[in-house]
């Protein structure tokens, strides 16, 4: 219990309460902002002067608006002179961006990981990307920090890597490598699902509603999960491992140890072992039995229907659960469901109370696979967002 | 978004976080308010003052401290007089307390609630339950509302029961019956288990942990979910059904339509079928089942060991979603857990993730059957504790 806050920390909320605002929705005018903040034009004009001064947004005059009177300047957010920089580490690949304040990707780079790579063979390539994409940072321009997203469970005070069986770490200090390497304090690893889900909830499909489940699928599967406009993280930051909620006490092994978990039945191999494809691996695979489903190919079309079922099970445990207004399929899900929405639907209507699934829309993301930069990006302006002036 | 709060709103504020304070902790002195709310000394007595006048708090000096210097002044909350209504509907029992601020129980009445009594049947008994204890109420004390828990999944807009199946109603209109028959607006509805985990939450099993699954049992199984200090309530107010959770999609089916949800592996029915009573019903006979389990007799410890099993089960699934640090066993379930917690443990440190499930505390309640009525008192409280002022 917390007592309620001095003039100081107002004002210093206030201000990160407008940055944040142009931060997700974009250049807004000082009207629009007066009305969505309920607070006088006169405060907007100062906390504008202060975050222009402080170079963290811009105001300008519209453009033509055709409309009579003075028009109502435009503040957006610097994204070309204030960023961060984003790290992905997936199944298959690493992603490194440069991300503005606005969430603007500004710079990208990309390569493969193949399946095995150890921790500090994934850290160099990263490093070497944050290097090539600082040559063309403009001068003057404005370091937050840095933000990793990594498929697996990171644990929530030092970026350690507790267990990401799809991509094979078990305890890799992946925060303490990175930070080591690229000689940078200001980073901080989440869990790419989470990440992801704050992004789309933030500013992609699920924008608006406040009780949301982000599904990610690769080779294994997980969640971030959003409650009451928070992210569910659990006690040290480990929450949304839906991908081992045990759904067939009979079904095979999974790599956690246990058996029957969510991703032995809707994970990758499940789908392309079901398609005769068992020794593929990889989302190019999985796209691949996705189109031949979709081309009428009977084995595929097998394959996505026992997948679409245990995928409307364990959605349906969830909005059991949970009680969700939208439930967002990422990943290699995203294209799973566009070919298994009915089915998911049907099982999930089976399984799920009415009452909890009756406002429940079920989407695909809006940002795609940026959401997991655009995420890791918000990991590092965080910190500048709760307060604007803490950096200056 | 909204902007900070006005200098006005921070004294209501502070009011409020005060009044919470003294009402969750009991009387405390005005030195470890200053300390605990971080306020300085005056604020605090302004304050105290201002809630003393309103009626809510008194003051006194404490007990002979045996330290030198003048005691500092010790605040509680005004308990026999600042009072609300609490009703349990259960699926055995109808209950109903006055309790006062602090969460003191005043007064209480309660009957049997035959299976299968219809809605304007319970609410006659608590009616007059609340007309006898009204008229025992002291000159002055004052009324702040009434609170209700309902072993079913209710609407938070207006207490409809959505769904109760182990009472047996469906789309029952409870909040506005009850308001009907008492005359009274301030009625608020909420879940059992909800409404109980609020309890233990602040001053019972999980006092200090943010992360909590508080799991209660009867005919069948609910769950009040507490995530990073808040209650996961849903959309609609429907989250928590995690006695719907599928744990065996080839299990027996349930109530709701659906077929192995972990209620129909641990709740009532299956504990009792396993024992070979498959006609009994009720808290008693669970409790014999147990009893004789303790005593050795073989059929009722196979019972506990095959529920034990799948309580296990179900709460290693939702370690690995909520990543709590406390999990509480009430009702029926709280008996079954004593006889069978090892059993528990070791299915649930089968099927959940070590990190998931690394600080885990399993506990009893500590409010046991009280909490029900503490926490639908709170319901009523909870608009006081907002904003003392509001109601003067």
């Amino acid at each position: 219990m917390r007592a309620g806050p001095s003039q100081e920390e107002v004002r210093r909320h206030n201000l990160g309460t407008l940055l944040r605002y142009v931060h997700v929705h974009g250049a807004t005018s000082r009207a629009e902002l007066t009305s969505r903040l309920g607070l006088n034009r006169s405060t907007i004009g100062a906390l504008t002067a202060e975050l222009t001064t402080a170079g963290l947004v811009s105001e300008a005059a519209p453009r033509e608006t055709g409309r009579a009177g003075r028009p109502s300047l435009v503040v957006r957010p610097e994204s070309s002179m204030v960023y961060a920089y984003a790290l992905s580490i997936e199944v298959d690949r690493l992603r490194a961006a440069r991300v503005g304040l606005g969430g603007r990707i500004l710079d990208r780079r990309e390569t493969d990981r193949p399946r095995g790579m150890q921790v500090l063979d994934a850290v160099q390539p990263l490093t070497e990307f944050v290097h090539e994409m600082r040559r063309e940072v403009p001068d003057g321009a404005r370091y937050i920090g840095t933000g990793v997203a990594v498929a697996g469970m990171v644990r929530r005070d030092d970026g350690m890597v507790r267990l990401a069986p799809t991509i094979g770490w078990v305890e890799e200090p992946v925060g303490a490598a990175l930070r080591a390497e690229l000689g940078d304090g200001q980073l901080t690893v989440g869990n790419h699902a989470d990440v992801s889900a704050l992004v789309e909830h933030a500013r992609g499909a699920a924008a608006g509603c406040d009780n949301v489940i982000y599904l990610y699928g690769d080779a294994g599967v997980g969640a971030g999960i959003i409650a009451d406009g928070r992210r569910v993280s659990g006690h040290g930051g480990y929450g949304g491992e839906v991908g081992h909620m045990v759904v067939n006490p009979y079904g095979r092994e999974c790599s956690c140890g246990s058996r029957g978990c969510w991703e032995t039945e809707i994970g990758e191999y499940a789908l392309l072992k079901h398609a005769g494809r068992g020794d593929d691996t990889g989302r190019e695979a999985v796209l691949g039995v996705v189109d031949a489903a979709m081309r009428g190919d009977s084995q595929a079309q097998f394959a996505v229907r026992q997948v679409g079922e245990w995928i409307g099970f364990g959605v349906g445990n969830l909005v059991n659960i949970f009680n969700p207004e939208a439930v967002i399929f990422g990943g290699t899900l995203r294209d799973v469901y566009l070919v298994a929405a009915a089915q998911i639907r049907s099982r999930l209507n089976a399984i799920a109370l009415p009452a909890c699934r009756e406002h429940i829309r079920l989407r695909t993301p809006e940002l795609g696979y940026d959401a997991a930069l655009i995420g890791a990006a918000e990991l590092a302006f965080e910190h500048l967002l709760d307060d604007p002036l803490l950096l200056t």
